[in-house]
């Protein structure tokens, strides 16, 4: 996507100098900031530290990690032992797994060094272009939901809200809840975004606004609970959230929080769509709420917060310094509350036997 | 309630030198500093940008405002003017207006200044202590809510959930929603509270956090949004909030978001409790949702966080500079979500008939 009128993204490989380059997500909106990841430890880093986040960018991420085990490792064992790190750097997002796991295995019949590098720098980049394919069928597909909306209202403004970041951020082109609103936007509908500002870290905030704001689209940030009252009074038409990891049942992992804004739109009859590319499926799992592991991160994410003051980026701290806090960065909504999938093959509601129709190898 | 071993209270009156004091609710936890307010406008000053905050507070403000009013008004109309302003200064606590309009009906009688003066002077301090009464039955029937849990969980510690500042610091002394966790823990029940850091002003991780812990119980700082996860896996055995306003149908106005923890708390069979004096229900609406006036406040409120950094307090800006916000400050639980309140006069359902039973008076 552009920024400042130059096509960005989030993560880019250049395989002469074997350096994995991303922006660092930590300090936008208010400082634009690109890091080298040289090793795995850099790659594991930089998904541990959320240099990098979102479930389609962290299997990226690992998929160009695996490019730099083979870049470094001299031994077989060195190499997995690797992988076995970068896999699992962080626990919720099934989509780090597979990449790695993908990669791993197109490199698996290589045996020259070199060979194993050109073909994991090829894997890793065609995921990245698989996975930007798939955003931009999403907005395709999910666009229909938003005209089908302004028509009903007669080109009035439709209203959407959305959690945490699942734009161009957090994948690689376009988005995932995001893809929809920017096709939607791009085509002359009338549109406004709910950007929940999700704490602890802000990404919806920092991240979101910057996106939409970068793009043009109206928007208008809010703490995580308003969208309950909006929702009562009628000012939101249609909920988008992304996803770190879906059961094949259609229960929905996704940043903390997801769950709430998900009873709002049950009790309001607001429709609640989560948007995902079929590698955040997880073909695995029935039981989201008891087999997906959540994650535990360090509770001065809570504590102290970020933000810009004269031009320096610094941090506060919030409670008292004696008050314990903790940090459960992700929540599992049941399939029952949502209304459906929108996919890269399409839109399907959330139940086992919609899923398996469009995906049809998975079953 | 004691702070450091000292009594204290978030509000007292100086009469001789014609002053209300109040703790600066806005610098804590990092700052103790007390206010003076002079005149009316002191007054507005403090209940408008939120030195002082909480409906209870707000009311026993509004009624020491009538105080400062009687001192510094030559005229009738003078008086009447300042306390209709006074009265106007916030619109969702129900409180104000009923604690403006006590003290002003109790020196309607009185022609000389000073009388009027020492009459309004002495309602104001009666209703501080009727509050402070209401606060303490409130404690003692809702501990018996905290008891049966323990009971039934043979003694381990019992989870609470708060959002917002309903302690004392919103009140007068043991708060409305704490009072019960107060009198658990000093007849030594084993409680812990989740802390809910209630965005956008952080009353929770500020104000709730620096009472519990100046008391010594143990408690956790969240973030608004994991609630649901908590609850969803049996980690909250009781939620307890206040409000600004409850209508006498059952609808509960507090701080935004109490009504996504009351979904949620709905979804997983977790007891829902609002504690409250008498001066917080409403007796004249039937439909919170429709009827009680929800505030807008100052949108930087949530791009702006205030903190603690390197000993001073200083405010970060945390969106991009160019994303507006919206910041409504208040949402309406319906009483279907609602399992009871917890009042001077015990604990009832939140039922129209059972609310009116407890004050059949006002039937």
């Amino acid at each position: 996507m552009k920024v400042d009128g130059k096509d960005t993204r989030p993560i880019w490989l250049e395989k002469e100098i074997e350096t994995v380059r991303v922006i660092d997500q930590r300090r936008l909106p208010h400082e634009f900031v690109v890091m080298d990841l040289k090793t795995v430890n850099d790659t594991i880093y930089a998904i541990q530290e959320m240099v990098v986040r979102g479930a389609p960018l962290i299997g990226i991420t690992g998929a160009m990690g695996v490019f730099l085990a083979a870049v470094r490792s001299d031994s077989r064992e060195e190499f997995a032992d690797r992988c076995r790190r970068l896999k699992a750097s962080r626990p919720t997002a099934v989509n780090l797994a597979w990449a790695v796991d993908r990669v791993v295995g197109a490199i698996s019949g290589e045996n020259k060094k070199t060979d194993r590098i050109n073909t994991a720098a090829r894997e890793a980049e065609i995921i990245a272009e698989e996975e930007a394919d798939n955003c931009k069928r999403i907005g395709e597909h999910g666009v229909a939901l938003i005209r089908e909306i302004s028509e009903k209202k007669e080109g009035n403004v439709v209203n959407i809200l959305t959690h945490c970041n699942a734009g161009w951020l957090a994948t690689i082109e376009y988005g995932t809840a995001t893809a929809p609103m920017y096709v939607a936007f791009d085509q002359g509908v009338d549109v406004h975004i709910w950007v929940d500002e999700t704490r602890p870290l802000n990404q919806g905030a920092r991240l979101t606004a910057w996106e939409l704001g970068k793009h043009g689209i109206p928007h208008t940030v809010i703490t995580d609970n308003a969208g309950g009252h909006l929702m009562q009074h009628g000012m939101v038409d249609l909920a988008i959230v992304g996803t770190d990891r879906t059961t094949y049942t259609g229960d929905v992992a996704n940043k903390i929080g997801t769950y709430l804004k998900a009873l709002a739109a049950k009790d309001n009859g607001v429709p609640f769509y989560v948007a995902l590319p079929s590698s955040t499926f997880d073909w695995t799992l029935r039981d989201g709420i008891r087999e997906i592991p959540i994650e535990e991160r360090d509770p001065e994410e809570i504590r102290i917060i970020q933000g810009c003051h004269e031009e320096a980026l610094i941090s506060v701290l919030v409670p008292p310094a004696d008050s314990p806090a903790g940090n459960f960065a992700f929540d599992v909504t049941p399939a029952r509350l949502v209304t459906g999938f929108i996919t890269e093959r399409g839109i399907c509601r959330a139940d086992e036997g919609e899923i398996l129709k469009l995906f049809p190898e998975k079953s």
